[in-house]
């Protein structure tokens, strides 16, 4: 075994975190953020020791240094803003604090009333060192210090000197570092923009769009729904995919196997003699209509968010051009998609591991980078599971790498570690289990998994209650109860949150067969008209919800999510809170869509922010009604004919008799 | 950013266990271990993946290939035997299974009776490729299989080929690993001998073991008490320091200040005339001596542990021959030891940013090698915490790479960090704060700590009621009931253990000073004369403490302990089960050194392999009674004035009447 470079490097560095994976992968962070870091910092024997955080942006070559402060037991913290876009790079430097030592030794030695006489000539040396690091002033009066200590040796202005805390800071200023540890990683956050943390999606088909029944929609006809989506709140619209549809093996309505004269075909069907994945579909537009619906959209403030499914149609130009790119048969066919014994002959997978799988994934990530030139800043990711892994983490490296302000949301509905392991790889936001998680107990334990262990640090969820894939059986069998509660579940527990209307306002619930999740005449396979103005819409709530949203940052952010007690199990009760603990919002829904159900809740006033000795007031954002609490124990009752929910904010400043200018 | 080398690696391997600091430090085995290895391993989309575990020693360039099999979840595991000492080395190797996914396809198509002629000439191309990577009779045997798919395809032979268990296992052994993802690192168990985790230590005096009052005593008068330690059935005889003693600055009796005349000094104190680190106190004799007392205690199955003390006197040759090795002060002189406002005048630390550093780490690791090579192979060291870290991963690491049985005892009375960190760094075994955790819950929780959580991976710890330095409050307060309770936690928690003798079993208990922890009349200071056949002595309780250790397999391993409730908070309760299962022992101590206490043990019968409808026989170990126990809940009642611990070995068979011949 060799010894090291220096030996003498004594102080220790581990424990560090954030940190994911041995700093394999990134935390996620939105600009503006404050990074806390915490490590185990200590050296040998009894000497004191500095340590300091250092980061750097990825545009600059200079690390700042942070002190850091002790919390006990070897560990300290210190903290950094994120204040641009793009990448951060943080690690810890840790070096035994000779000069503290002396000045904490030194005070002991004068409360026992020691002879310090030699021990001032050691601390004037300490100094002399120090002032050749300094420069100008710093290097002058370091050697003023110097000379009291030398000269002046023993008597008690000498001794205050010794003491001095301006000596003390510059002598932290100018510390030897010839000794100091490094750790040994340098570790990494991604700074996205703030809606990669809050944002309101709201899914819909363009070609459902046209005023005339039976008529396919254009980026025209959906240019008239924006003032109907932008009034519901919502800041992102998401639509399916916009290329011509393959007609080969095109499914028919309810994804039947031959699609009949007139058959619409599904969108994720890439690909035709009209283009593939940079081209639009005929029927819906041209790119500049496109381009044009974009900016109209914006005007709204509403971002297009893309949907990017990497699957070829087999009338898809890459079919022919880069046959190299498919998987191959014994019989030299192209292997359509199989999950066997179900066969998807209308489209073609990617081979990743293709002789030429450097030319595919260029092709891929020029997808993306086209979009991008045209104005796309944000993208749905079809099954991301199914692409290989590495592929992501280069093509979303490089995109990000110009393109910081863009967003991927990872459509991977598949097992935890590998919905996991996409988000550490780079994308923004993932769809979840949240579709699935009805009951208390698994709301509870799956939001404590997600806000509160390690995965919050680069898994950023995105809540949907139904997709046009997924038609949950709460929701199906549940009616217009389930729908509202699985809404403000989804729009609260998590800060972003989608819906795929109009199915979702309209309580769209029928499933083409019991015990499955398929729409009945899904929209994926056939045109829709819906009736916006339906008197049972669930539009009004959508906009209650999401001005709630807006208004309360406490909904903005995961910070600190805690669940309260309640003593009926189909009351569930959580509160958030903002990161300065400004804002805080309580949330009480009823799981039960057919009964009444009411019950006590048991807060965790110390959650509220909130004087277990002061009554204070709770203000509900949907029903606009307010209410007087005190102490943990209060009474809820929820109606599935009413809103079956309440979304407090939490006021603990109430008025009384001593804001009366005469009280007193 | 660069692609990969080969972006067509699509498996993923994360969450291995165990590994310490990301693979920075080696996990801890003993011969013949079974090394359990788990990790998440996926790839992308819904082919079938295969894994191994690979491992080889130290020795070994060729690594052994174990698969590894799903536990569900992603996660897979493996195992491998550690059956020389050393290290070893494991990594996993993942990659995507197509010939697995291929043949899990086929039964699903056949199971929906699909046309599958084209399958299996796919499946013959598999297995053809695979044919060029095999040799000999199973190049041939694959071509076989292909050409009974190519040729027959599709009849029922032909689809009963396909699927055959032995096809499948020669296309496993010649899997194509071109795109196989290795895990980023190899990480290492360092394999000790069978004491590293099982051993009983005794520490004793040399100098105090003279027949003669007053006399100085010498290796030959040691040899004697040989007989006496071995009985109490130790295997481990630890001596203190053994090198000449400085007489500048010498500490008299209850470390006063300035010695008397005749005062022998504290062995600590290391070096004189006489010699240094690498030589024998002539009081006690010469290094001849030493051999021949080693070779005599090997005799009684005793391995002598020397204490290595890393500081001078001011008489040593060091402080003449390497001024360098040690502080200065402003006045040129060299700097003793301090922890203001305390001053060891006697004691010179070395200084660990020497200048010559380099120099230094030789001559402290050529100390080690000495001993080595006179027959010592356990070192007990002094204070670790107080050298540089990066001093012992080196000398460990040099001095077990050339001497694989050598152990390491670090006596670092620090904080959890700094110990913990020690023992990642190579010492075999560590003290710990058994010695000041007296409560039910102090105990579960640090037990807890030591033994259920990763600490376990690498720190050995041995427990000690008392040192020379630490005479317990319990032990002062808690008189013969105290020293037995604390005698049997330590022997039963821990595989490792040890007392400072004779003045644990014959009750020493008197402090300095009420408040403090120091001996009255430490023996660190002067020579003592020991009463062994006091008749208040617990070696009997000792002796057969020792026996049931070595009787019982559960007691030498940390394999399982479990806590099991009493409805008393004076009666701690757990139990420990050998890793095969066979020997499970439970144990009731009472920590009540002054009442009698009784009350209900609350079994999780699970943990004791016990039948919750069979009763069971428990043997006490210690009393040699038995009892029959049955169902969760039994009595106990423990009385200081008696032995206040039962030490019950399980004995899960019991007679019956279906053990007589004729029965039936």
């Amino acid at each position: 075994m060799m010894k090291p470079v220096d030996g003498r490097k004594r102080v220790v560095i581990e424990g560090v975190d954030p940190e994911i994976d041995a700093g394999r992968f990134p935390i996620k962070r939105i600009i503006g953020d404050t990074v806390h870091v915490e490590a185990n910092v200590f050296g040998d024997g009894h000497d004191r020791i500095a340590c300091h955080l250092l980061f750097r942006h990825e545009g600059e070559t200079q690390l700042h240094r942070v002190k850091m402060e002790p919390l006990g037991n070897d560990r300290w913290r210190a903290a950094f803003q994120v204040n641009k876009l793009g990448e951060f790079f943080y690690t810890i430097a840790g070096s035994v604090d000779h000069f503290g030592t002396w000045r904490s030794d030194l005070i002991k030695r004068l409360e026992a009333a020691q002879d310090v006489a030699l021990e001032l000539q050691t601390g004037a040396m300490l100094i002399e060192q120090a002032a050749l690091r300094a420069v100008d002033e710093d290097a002058i009066r370091l050697k003023e210090w110097a000379y009291i200590l030398r000269v002046k040796s023993g008597d008690e202005e000498t001794k205050q000197t010794a003491l001095d805390a301006e000596l003390t800071a510059t002598m932290q200023r100018y510390a030897n570092t010839d000794f100091e540890t490094r750790y040994d990683r340098e570790l990494s956050v991604v700074v996205d923009r703030e809606r990669a943390r809050f944002s309101s999606w709201y899914e819909m088909f363009p070609r459902s769009c046209s005023p005339a029944l039976g008529k396919h929609g254009t980026f025209q006809d959906t240019e008239v729904r924006l003032e109907y989506v932008a009034g519901m709140g919502f800041d992102v619209l998401y639509l399916p995919p916009i290329h011509p549809i393959g007609s080969s093996f095109r499914k028919g309505k309810n994804n039947s196997v031959s699609a009949q004269p007139g058959d619409v075909g599904s969108p994720w069907a890439i690909g035709s003699q009209a283009g593939g994945h940079t081209a639009i579909h005929p029927e819906l537009g041209t790119l500049p209509d496109f381009e044009l619906f974009i900016a109209k959209a914006k005007s709204f403030g509403l971002e297009i968010a893309m949907d990017i499914a990497f699957q070829c149609s087999p009338d898809h130009p890459w079919v022919k051009e880069h046959p190299l790119w498919f998987k191959h048969r014994a019989d030299g066919s192209i292997r359509y998609a199989e999950n066997p014994p179900k066969k998807y002959q209308d489209i073609y997978p990617l081979d990743f591991e293709s002789e030429d799988w450097a030319g595919l994934w260029d092709a891929l990530k020029d997808v993306f980078i086209f979009w991008i030139e045209h104005g796309v800043r944000i993208f749905r990711v079809d099954n991301p599971h199914t692409k290989a892994f590495p592929f992501w983490e280069w093509a979303i490296g490089e995109i990000k790498r110009e393109h910081k302000d863009v967003l991927f949301l990872a459509e991977a509905f598949t097992r935890p570690r590998v919905m996991e392991r996409l988000a550490k790889l780079g994308f923004s936001q993932s769809y979840t289990y949240f579709t699935w998680r009805n009951t208390k107990q698994e709301l509870t334990e799956y939001l404590n998994h997600l806000f509160n262990a390690e995965v919050k640090e680069y898994f950023r969820p995105n809540f949907w209650p139904n997709t046009p894939d997924i038609l949950p059986e709460q929701l199906q069998m549940g009616g217009r109860a389930a729908f509202m509660s699985r809404l403000v579940l989804a729009a609260t527990l998590g800060t972003n949150y989608g819906v795929y209307g109009p199915a979702f306002e309209l309580l769209e619930n029928l499933p083409v067969k019991r015990g499955g999740e398929e729409y009945l005449n899904s929209e994926k396979y056939e045109l829709k008209h819906w009736n916006l103005d339906d008197q049972k819409s669930l539009a009004p709530l959508i906009r209650d919800l999401n001005r709630a949203r807006h208004e309360n940052a406490a909904l903005q952010t995961n910070h600190e999510l805690s669940f309260h007690a309640t003593d009926n199990p189909y009351l569930i009760c959580y509160s958030k809170r903002s990161a300065d603990g400004s804002n805080v919002v309580l949330i009480v829904v009823s799981l039960d869509p057919v009964h009444v159900q009411a019950g006590w809740v048991d807060l965790d006033l110390v959650k509220l922010g909130v004087d277990a000795h002061e009554p204070f007031q709770i203000h509900d954002q949907l029903a606009d009604e307010r209410y007087l609490w005190q102490g943990p124990r209060n009474y809820v009752e929820l109606s599935p004919f009413e809103i079956p929910a309440h979304v407090f904010r939490v006021m603990r400043r109430i008025r009384t008799e001593k804001d009366f200018d005469y009280y007193l």
